[in-house]
C-alpha cells in the first residue's frame, strides 16, 4: 500500500454506467440480462453474455455468461480495490467486447458519449480529496464500425480529452483482422497522435482448435481464457508483422495485453519462419514478407504488459521487449477475483504478478519501473 | 565440430527407405507424388503432400506439397550435416505425420517393420569405421490406429531393440486427443516402460483460427508452421493436464517439440485460470480439475527440446523446466534448410538454436548439459 513510488495499473477495465446501459438496452450478444423475480427471488447480480457460447438457449438466461456485480462498473469498488493492492493510478479501460458490435451510425456518437464518460468520472474522482491521491485515467474506444473518418475524428478529439491516454482495442479491427489494408488510414491517425493502442483480445480461438466445444466444455472457462486469449492476441499481432503493417507504419505504438499473448516466446520462431519462407520474394518467391525484424518490432513498437502469473513468462516478455523500460504492471480487475470469502484480502491474481515482478527483478530501480515509472513516462501521467 | 564433449542432437527427423516406400504407394493424403517426364524434362524431386491443404487439385501434382529430396532419407546426409555441425549424435524420428493414417490391420507389422529398420540402420551405421564416430540412435513409430493391445505390445518390444531410445508421437493419439482416457492403457505402457515420448505437432490449427485460408496463403508457410506448430502441442500438453493425465500418470515422461509450444510462457496463466475456475470442484463446481500444480509437471513429467529460435524463449523454456538438466539441443532438420546456395554452409536455424544456447548460458557446464549432457543421461546414450 504505502510504496514510496506510484504503482500504476494499466490493465484494468470498467463498464461505465453509459456502456452498461447500453448491453442492458441489447437483447442479442453481447448483452446484459437483469434476472427478474421470476427467475429468482433472491435478485442476484444481472448476467453479461458477451460471447455467442455464452448465449446457450438450453439454460436459462438468468444462468448464462457470468454475474456481473458491482465491480464492474463501480468507481467506489475501483479504488477500494486499487487501495488493497498499494495502486496508485489506474489506467481504466473498457473491458471487452468494447463498441465492436455497434449500428455503423450510432459508432460514433456512442463512443463520443462513452470517452467523454471516462474522462469525466476520472477528473471528478481525481479532484475529490477523499480519494486521499489515488489517481484515475482512461484509455478511449473507437467506433470502428463506423466510416473510417469517423474512426479518425475520434482519435484526434481524443487528444483533446485530459485523462484519455490512449485507446484499447480488439483484434477484429473493421471486421476483417489488424492486417486489413483499409486500417492504413486508421493506423496513420493513431501514429500521428502518438496514441497507444491497447490491444486485447476478445474473440480467442474457434471451439474447432481446441478439439471441439465438448472439449472445451469439460474444463469450464480454463481453454478459452488461458489460451484462446493469448493465442488470439498472437495471431494477430503476427499478421499485422508479416502484412508489414509496421514497416509502413514505423510509428504506431502498442501495448498488448497478457504480455503479448505468447509473442516474446514465439518471436524467435517467427522469425526463423519468415527467413525461410521460399514464397518471401527475398527467397524467390512472389510473395512480400516484412522488411523490419521482429526484434526491431518488439523494441520500437511494442510495450507489453505484465499480466503473466509467473516468472518464465515474464521474463521473456522483458527479455523479447528489449528492456524493462517496455513492459507495465497490470491486474486485469475485476476479472479472476477471489472465489472464496476471502473478498477482503489481497487477489491471488493480483499477488501472482506482483510476486513475479518481484522474483525476477532483485533491482529496486527495474521492479519501479515496471510497477509504474513506465507507465508514468509513457502516458505522461500526472502523478 | 571438434567440441570435447558429445553434442547431441534430439530432435532430427529421417523418412527411412521403408517409410518412403509406403508414402510413395499412396495417392491419398499423406502420400508422396514421383513427377514423371510428362510433368516436367528435370526428373525433378518427388513431392511430399502431407496435409489436406497441400493436396490443392488446382495445382498439378508436380507442384504440391513441398520438395522431398534425399536429404529425408539419406544417412549420409545425415551424418554430413552432423559433420558440418559439430554434431556428434543424433536421435532420429520419423516426420509427420508418423503412423496416423494407416489401416488398422495393417498399422503394427508397418510399425514394426519401420522400427526395425531404425535400429538396424542405427547399429549399422555406429558399426562402421568410416562414419568417423558419429553416433545414430532413434525415437520409434507407435500403431496408434491399431488396436490398444498392439500398441502396448510395441511399447514393450521397443525395449528390446537396443537402439531405440523412445517413441514419437503426434497430438491425435487414438484419434481423439491425449486426453482420450482410451489411452491410459498406452501410457500405463510408456510409464511402466519408462519410455520417453517425443511429442510432435503436425495437424496445426484450422485455417479459421487464422481468419480462413485466404489469410493463411498470404504468408506462405508462415502462419501454420510459425504458430499454427507450437500452438498445437499448447493445446495438446494443456488438454493433457487439464484431464488429470499426469495425476494418473504421474511417471510419465514426455519431451516437448519446439520448447513446448507455448507451455513456458503460458503455464502461469494456466495455473492461475485453474486456480479461478468456478466449475472445478475446488471452488465449488461440479467438474475435476487438475489435482497437480503445473510446475510440479513441468519439473516432473517434461523435457523440452531447444529448438525455439532466440533467447527469450529459451530462457524461458529453461525457467520453466524447473533447470537447466530439463532442456535438449536439437535441429529439426531437414526442415528450415538453406534456402540460396549457400548448402555447405552451417545452417541459419542450427546457428540460431545453437547461438542462443551460447547467449543465454554463459556457465559452460550448463551448455553441455544442454548441447548433449542431458540427452546422454536421459535417453541412456552410449556416446
Amino acid at each position: 500500500m504505502s510504496a514510496s513510488y506510484p504503482v500504476v495499473d494499466i490493465h484494468t477495465h470498467m463498464y461505465p454506467p453509459s456502456y452498461i446501459k447500453l448491453l442492458a438496452s441489447r437483447t442479442t450478444v453481447p448483452y446484459i440480462y437483469q434476472p427478474t423475480e421470476s427467475d429468482s427471488p433472491d435478485t442476484p447480480d444481472p448476467r453479461l453474455i458477451i460471447l455467442a457460447s455464452d448465449d446457450d438457449p438450453s439454460r436459462p438466461k438468468a444462468l448464462r455468461g457470468r454475474p456481473v456485480d458491482s465491480t464492474y462498473s463501480s468507481f467506489d469498488q475501483k479504488r477500494a480495490f486499487m487501495k488493497r493492492h498499494g495502486i496508485s493510478c489506474s489506467v481504466i479501460s473498457l473491458a471487452n467486447p468494447w463498441l465492436d458490435f455497434l449500428d455503423p451510425d450510432s459508432a460514433l456518437t456512442t463512443a463520443q458519449e462513452i470517452n467523454n464518460d471516462l474522462d469525466s468520472a476520472s477528473a471528478e474522482s481525481n479532484a475529490a480529496p477523499s480519494n486521499s491521491g489515488l489517481k484515475l485515467y482512461a484509455f478511449g474506444c473507437l467506433p470502428l464500425s463506423a466510416p473510417a473518418k469517423d474512426i479518425v475524428s475520434e482519435i484526434h478529439r481524443l487528444t483533446t480529452l485530459k485523462h484519455v491516454k490512449g485507446v484499447i482495442m480488439g483484434t477484429t479491427g473493421l471486421g476483417k483482422g489488424l492486417d486489413d489494408p483499409n486500417l492504413d488510414e486508421v493506423y496513420s491517425a493513431l501514429a500521428s497522435t502518438a496514441t497507444l493502442v491497447f490491444l486485447h483480445p476478445h474473440y480467442g480461438l474457434p471451439d474447432s482448435a481446441f478439439g471441439g466445444p465438448e472439449v472445451v466444455a469439460r474444463s469450464g472457462h480454463v481453454l478459452p481464457l488461458a489460451l484462446g486469449f493469448p493465442l488470439e492476441t498472437t495471431i494477430a499481432v503476427s499478421r499485422m508483422y508479416l502484412a508489414g503493417v509496421f514497416d509502413r507504419h514505423p510509428k504506431l505504438q502498442f501495448l498488448l495485453a497478457h504480455s503479448g499473448g505468447t509473442i516474446p516466446f514465439l518471436a524467435g520462431r517467427i522469425e526463423s519462419c519468415v527467413a525461410h519462407e521460399r514464397e518471401f520474394i527475398a527467397n524467390g518467391g512472389s510473395k512480400q514478407g516484412p522488411q523490419r525484424s521482429i526484434w526491431d518490432v518488439l523494441h520500437s513498437n511494442i510495450y507489453l504488459d505484465a499480466v503473466i502469473y509467473g516468472q518464465p513468462g515474464l521474463k521473456a516478455a522483458i527479455e523479447a521487449a528489449g528492456s524493462v523500460d517496455r513492459v507495465m504492471f497490470g491486474t486485469d480487475h475485476p476479472f479472476f477475483p477471489p472465489l472464496g470469502n476471502e473478498k477482503d484480502s489481497k487477489w491471488l491474481s493480483v499477488e501472482s504478478n506482483k510476486g513475479a515482478i518481484d522474483g525476477c527483478l532483485p533491482q529496486e530501480e527495474a521492479k519501479r519501473k515496471i510497477l509504474g515509472g513506465n507507465a508514468v513516462r509513457v502516458l505522461g501521467l500526472d502523478l
